[in-house]
């Protein structure tokens, strides 16, 4: 600490006697717009934006912060030394890492150039940059052959693109500080044949809606900008001129190369996004897209302002900010909806760009602030001081996350996700189009989270990123074979297949619809969705609330899902719990060697550890994880049987985690209703030992009625109370009157649902 | 907080104006002797000691706020109303856990009385007690019946007891507001049967040296004290007079009674306390018996000083803590040795107990007050007061843990446990004795920790404390066939058999023998210990060190386990590590099926998930927990198997955690010398999605010389800088003084080891 404040008093002595304007800022009006597009850098930092930051440096201590330990890393890498090696490896090997790690370091280095005013951050940048010009002039295709687009430097063009888009900036940084020569030497040698290799030759990488193609669009769309070349800014923007692509192609992850012919940076926000800004990959790679998106829309702002780029598509890119900060959970972390790591939260750089362009660019929500605070870092750029400024002026307030639903598609009629919160507890509902080739199959899926944690989960993906020891730290197989199948998902799976037989190209034709979603009383926040054609000639409809109740410690979770078919099936429903069994009210038992549930669509990773037939109405299940206790009460019959099962068999290399599920397996049924409570509950202290309310508080969950047009579930606890919830099947908008007769009693609504 | 503080404002203006004397305290001096026995409160709160306190409060913060805390869940009690039903249940059910409630909320409203001297918390008490006293003279043996000792408002006595030496502290403080006739109705009808009850009556219970009996102990001698009734408290001092037990018989637990006539409250200190203050049982049952042993002291420090119960045994007592402190790992929690249940920690109120009662009693170490401060809470009485004065008047200092050997055995003669600590890593090596019926059969094991995390982990006990649903909240049948089984532990397992055939009164007959410890140099933290008895004809010699190399980025452990045997045998060396496969150099195959890797002796309760042969000199195998990274280098021979196993067959109520191993097996072996080195290394970011330093340090480790007399191991990093450690078998005092040639190289040194 004392370091940095000295270096921040130094910094502020040696800027007010040492600031000069940079000599290309003209001060001839008459040649303004000139001058803006000639002026350097002009980019993601301007002129301006740097005079701006200079004069308050040193009394902005987030800012200042960020400053100090940015100029601590890239001088420790500028003592260090250059390294730019001939590329060899894969993802997590040495020279992707070093590659990536320069990316990095060549930004920060030119941003400090310009903050801080100190040549030998431009030169170290101009070297490098020098080492890569006589590198990349002799290089032909990496080595590794696994990607559907090799790159140069990397073993795919995303990489290349990732690292361009980085570069870029650091050029823009240092472009006055370079001579001519110097200057033709890197556009022509490198930078230009690397926008080309990446656009132009990989045709199959950049000519498309996706997010590797957005990374390609900003990283030809940036150096273009720096450039001053509108055929590149052009190419960015509207895609390779007069080409097509074979719309039957597909890409590694199986995805459609080009479909229907799209392609550009403008096309990239067009389709991915609903109109709520939900990114149809999911939160994880939304994260990854969301750098670039807004990373060169902000170079597009400041160079191009006659596009309006944050306007476009009535603002969704800003939209999409606070989207993705509503699908994290109370710790930050993105929900794994699709393809996602967990763990991956609003503390990844890519959201400190989101939330400083946010605030800056959209309508300064000092919710935002507080998150910035979290993050603990800003851009260094003008986004960055208005932040820092912000938390300065203490106009910081907590962003609060409430129920929200993202309809998902290009016009948001195909699906989307429903976040219901209520107190500590959020469920995440997912009833969206496929995903893109990330998409899991998983029509009307749930996982349930308790203060952060989960409680009932999704498996995310099966991918360990950038631990080489895994699979080159790439995608591994079991990815398809299990964490994209539906049994790896909290939703029905009919006759042990997944949803859509699993075909990505038939479950992109296909959305669930949404039947309603109710957030307005503060005690039950609730959805309802339709899946038709996940299986055909089956229909689901659930609905899913999150109910605060003053019987109950906390919010509890109630889930009905009508299964309504032509053909008779068996129906597999399963809860991924997490912890130890605790208590059952029907009789398992265990098996005496573990086999596989299934040989294919990801039963045959399942393990089959116990078994029971259910014996009662309801079946019972409690467990305990971190010291808290869980328990479901879900309807059953006689056939019925409850599963204990466990993730792992035929995991040859250990690459899927030993999780367990309980499922429930309804045999020979046509139509069906699984109607379920969750619980939380109580806690244990192993430090007192005292085990607090560790029981149900549910004496019986009954269907009361169910018809094509109305559910009527009730509730009773175990001191005789009895709540009923009836669900609108079929005309559940807010304004649809109701009156139904059950057991004699009449009852009377308006609106989607009924709850007392 | 607002509330806290006015509370402590009016609480010191109430006092400053209405504090009088209590009308026993007389102030006649020839009567001094007399009025000190006589006067009330004097077995843990003092009347001197409550004059102390009301002087100080509001000035004390620790103090102020704990009392303002117990104040609040006091008056919250009084407000719900008084609570003694008729006693039905076990651990965990309503009736137990009411009774249990009831004897913390009497000492606690006693104390507030004398602190607050407000009448309401002394009629509270009263009330309360005079319904035991209604309830307890109707009562038989409480109706549940699994204990070999069964009390009357609970099912065991050792709860009875738990009750009487907290209710004891009540009566004392409330003594002297009871008129003689109320005194006479309690001690007649309620404390003297209860006394006699636990005592008398359950001799099989009272009459011996085990925890149990120090909880019955404690209370017969604390309501003695307070009744002033000699006869109690020499029943509590030394047992039940000329009382002789059958020295066969044994407990629920499979511990013997009575083996050798000993009882009574200093026999419990004598026997189970090494003068180290090693507690035979392990850490959590310390933990247990420990707040009887020190209020017990406590009282008879205040009514007997002349017993001089504070240096009893060289002052044993207060040594003890200092070792009970010491046997907990970075976060405080203590180490699972023995039957111990993961979490307890020394945030529980029995370690306030210790730690104020270590510092005023003791040498007023600092150290501890830097605990109290995180435990943020005191005693309220005259320890408590004395700890709050300490952090008020900023004496605290960290509290430092060292490597430490702590003897085992009445003497300190029956082996030890000895903690090695190097920066961020805790090895806990147990080379004690059996440890009474607690024990586990595990000679020479260990567990590994990382900043308070485990590495390799102890499994603990096959127990959910005070959870009723999982068997009552008592110990499971799987604590017996899994938990105490060697298997299930880091140690040697011969021909699949436990140590002493996990036969209790053959391990009761040996220990293990400290063969040396050193923790001089502060890179190289040893200990070395022999087992020549858990499997007659073979002797196994364990020597681990962590160590401090400039070329490794943490401590690392080295383990050489030298196994001498008459016989040709099978060796299992398991490894129970935490998470996720990463990387092995050797080629496994999992399992399609999974079956017990074996039928008794725990194996049974084994899943074997893969199998490997050992192909190369050195196996290594990398693991990924929590973010991050670890790998076992270990050295094998081709003769060598690798099985990857997990915890969980033949479990039918699923009350084991499915965790895993590895265990290295080598099949018809007589002599084995079993040599391996685990490095915890690198981390992860699921945020950067970076990993650091993700593999291993280690090319090569040899056994370059393994004698009678010496063993050799030499450690070659992945950049050849090679290390060699050399441990003597025979000969190593400190003194000693080694001279021996190795591939024509000459080494000397004197001590225990060499290392370069």
């Amino acid at each position: 600490m004392k370091n940095l404040s000295s270096f921040v008093f130094i910094l502020v002595a040696v800027l007010a006697t040492t600031f000069s304007c940079k000599d290309e800022v003209t001060s001839d009006p008459a040649n303004e717009n000139q001058t803006i597009s000639d002026e350097h850098p002009k980019l993601i930092l301007t002129a301006q934006g740097v005079n701006d930051i200079r004069a308050q440096l040193g009394t902005i201590p987030i800012f200042d912060n960020t400053l100090a330990k940015v100029k601590e890393e890239i001088d420790a890498e500028i003592e260090a030394g250059i390294e730019v090696p001939i590329p060899k490896d894969y993802s997590g090997g040495y020279t992707h890492v070093r590659h990536k790690r320069n990316w990095v370091v060549l930004q920060k280095a030119g941003v400090l150039y310009q903050i801080l005013d100190d040549e030998k951050y431009a030169k170290y940048v101009k070297d490098m940059l020098m080492q890569y010009e006589a590198l990349y002039k002799t290089l032909p295709l990496h080595p590794k052959t696994r990607s559907y687009a090799r790159g140069k430097l990397f073993w795919q063009c995303l990489n290349d693109s990732n690292w361009l888009v980085y570069v870029s900036q650091a050029y823009d940084c240092i472009y006055n500080y370079l001579s001519e020569e110097e200057r033709n030497k890197l556009e022509t040698n490198l930078f230009r044949p690397f926008a080309d290799h990446i656009s132009i030759d990989s045709p199959q990488f950049y000519q498309r809606v996706h997010n590797h193609s957005t990374w390609g669009n900003a990283a030809v769309g940036m150096i273009g900008l720096v450039m001053d070349d509108q055929e590149l800014i052009d190419r960015a923007l509207y895609g390779i001129k007069d080409l097509k692509l074979d719309a039957t192609k597909k890409d590694d992850d199986g995805g459609f190369l080009n479909k229907d012919g799209k392609a550009g940076f403008l096309a990239n926000i067009e389709e991915p996004f609903s109109p709520d800004g939900y990114y149809n990959e999911g939160p994880y790679y939304q994260r990854y897209a969301m750098y670039p998106f807004l990373i060169f829309a902000e170079g597009l702002h400041n160079v191009k302002p006659e596009l309006k780029i944050f306007e476009y598509k009535e603002g969704v890119l800003l939209k999409s900010i606070n989207a993705l900060l509503n699908l994290s959970d109370a710790d930050g972390d993105f929900f794994p909806l699709n393809d996602g790591q967990k763990g991956m939260s609003y503390y990844n750089s890519a959201l400190v760009t989101a939330v400083d362009i946010s605030y800056h660019y959209g309508d300064q929500d000092p919710g935002l602030l507080s998150i910035a605070k979290e993050q603990n870092q800003v851009l260094l750029d003008d986004s960055g001081l208005a932040v820092a400024l912000g938390i300065k002026n203490g106009e910081s307030k907590p962003f609060t996350k409430t129920s929200i639903n993202l309809s998902d598609g290009q016009n948001g009629t195909q699906g989307g996700v429903a976040i219901l919160r209520n107190e500590n507890i959020e469920l995440v509902f997912k009833y969206a189009a496929q995903g893109s080739s990330h998409g899991h199959y998983d029509k009307l899926s749930y996982s349930l989270y308790e203060n952060g944690e989960e409680v009932i989960q999704d498996y995310g993906l099966a991918r360990f990123v950038n631990i080489e020891q895994k699979g080159g730290g790439n995608y591994l197989k079991e990815n398809k074979t299990w964490a994209k199948q539906t049994i790896a998902h909290n939703t029905l799976i009919q006759n042990e297949n997944s949803h859509f037989n699993a075909k990505y190209d038939i479950g992109s034709q296909h959305h669930s619809v949404l039947h309603y979603f109710s957030s307005e009383n503060e005690n039950v926040q609730a959805a309802s969705a339709k899946e038709p054609n996940a299986y055909p000639g089956t229909e689901m409809l659930r609905t899913m609330a999150v109910i605060k109740d003053e019987d109950f410690e906390k919010p509890y979770m109630l889930d009905i899902m009508k299964v309504t078919s032509a053909s008779t099936n068996q129906y597999d429903f399963p809860f991924y719990y997490f912890g130890q069994v605790l208590q059952t009210n029907f009789e398992y038992k265990t098996k005496e060697t573990l086999q596989a549930l299934g040989s294919k669509n990801g039963y045959q990773h399942l393990y089959l550890e116990a078994r029971a037939k259910a014996n009662s109405d309801n079946s019972k299940f409690s467990w305990f994880n971190n010291n808290k206790f869980y328990t479901l009460t879900t309807v059953t019959n006689n056939n019925d049987e409850l599963l204990f099962t466990r993730i792992g068999a035929n995991d040859p290399e250990f690459n899927l985690r030993r999780d367990p599920a309980l499922i429930l397996r309804a045999k020979t049924t046509k139509n069906r209703i699984f109607v379920s409570v969750i619980e939380a509950h109580g806690s244990y202290s192993p430090v007192t030992e005292s085990a607090k309310n560790s029981n149900s508080n549910i004496k019986k969950l009954d269907v009361v009625l169910d018809t094509e047009d109305y559910t009527a579930i009730s509730i009773t606890t175990i001191n005789d109370n009895t709540k009923l919830f009836i669900t609108s099947n079929t005309n559940a908008s807010k304004e649809a009157k109701h009156n139904i007769t059950i057991n004699d009693k009449n009852y009377e609504w308006s609106g989607s649902y009924y709850f007392k």
